[in-house]
């Protein structure tokens, strides 16, 4: 079976267990508490050395890091990632989007109003950080103007990459509502078939530690 | 022909150079001076509405933005990358790390440091964002002992793009004397046959504006 290490509450490790949940594919959850610095502890840097959640581990005991890496090697050969090279690239663009433009903006603020002290100094990099984020979001309401989904009109990768933290942008102080695109995408996303929301447990995951 | 919208300075757009420079694929290359906001005009955004460099445009008009998917797309069916499903995971979980982990650090330490003015207030960004470079490159130098390349003893796409910021590391303040590993492997990417330095014009590029 497939070992995911993760922590509940990131956004990261809930996409590859959105795409999992909706692959109905069994895997053994382990949960690891960054607020605790469970990340950094020797053994975790075995398993990844740039000390992150989430990370793949394979039956045979191979690993593979990085969310979106884990998201494009699990949806292989399923609708959720195309065959045209093209299309696939198309993806891929909306995912390095996500990583280098929206969530050190968008999920970065989150975590710092929800795992940092109220007088923690990393507070000082919210305006500058959100101010980045809102710059991000407006490039999704953008794209979204009369589209249903990021890529192709289907529902892909680049969708659940981008839902993972877009859904829970307030929770980092980034209002939604001047977003009406993006607020209805959001919509259709939690409207999928099996859909799992970012705190619950999914249902095909049994769980260790 | 293929067009890159391009600015010489940047990692991000040599990536894409050196790709097609070792390729052996022409294109054309049209500059634009990020010091001058040439990314943040309309004309610009209508191209890529990120407002960054680089863009590859197809004949046919298409557009992809975002260097490490224009890796991708460019390098499908080529030795720069595997046809394994878990290789080819491998090279993008390298690709993710770029362009989160080392890239913010690595990069914008050189952007800051070459771009913006002695007394510009990002300045006071440098401390933090060359810490977690230095974490990066020790992330990459552990990688590389005992291995040549980053993934399965080829040279891929994986090296490419981690190439593009390493090399200059030093001109955003982060010495590399400390990592043997990396210093070698430098080496070893510039040694490839038909290497092309950062300010180097491609011998296959027709430039434009």
């Amino acid at each position: 079976m497939l070992t995911l290490y993760d922590f509940m509450g990131s956004g990261n490790g809930y996409k590859v267990r959105l795409l999992l949940t909706q692959l109905g594919t069994p895997f053994e959850r382990v949960e690891y508490d960054i607020d605790r610095g469970a990340t950094r502890t020797p053994d975790f840097l075995r398993l990844n050395p740039n000390g992150r959640v989430p990370v793949l581990q394979f039956e045979d005991g191979r690993i593979l890091a990085e969310s979106d890496a884990i998201l494009v090697y699990l949806a292989e050969g399923t609708p959720y990632l195309p065959l045209d090279r093209f299309e696939r690239a198309l993806v891929l663009q909306w995912l390095f989007f996500e990583q280098y433009s929206h969530e050190p903006n968008v999920a970065t603020p989150r975590f710092i109003l929800r795992h940092l002290g109220a007088d923690h100094p990393r507070r000082a990099e919210l305006p500058q950080r959100q101010a980045r984020g809102h710059e991000a979001l407006a490039v999704m309401e953008q794209h979204l103007r009369g589209r249903s989904w990021f890529v192709e009109e289907r529902f892909s990768l680049a969708d659940i990459a981008l839902y993972a933290y877009t859904h829970v942008a307030e929770e980092g102080g980034l209002e939604l509502a001047r977003y009406p695109q993006l607020r209805a995408w959001i919509g259709k996303v939690a409207a999928q078939p099996r859909y799992v929301r970012l705190l619950e447990r999914p249902a095909g995951a049994a769980v260790t530690g």
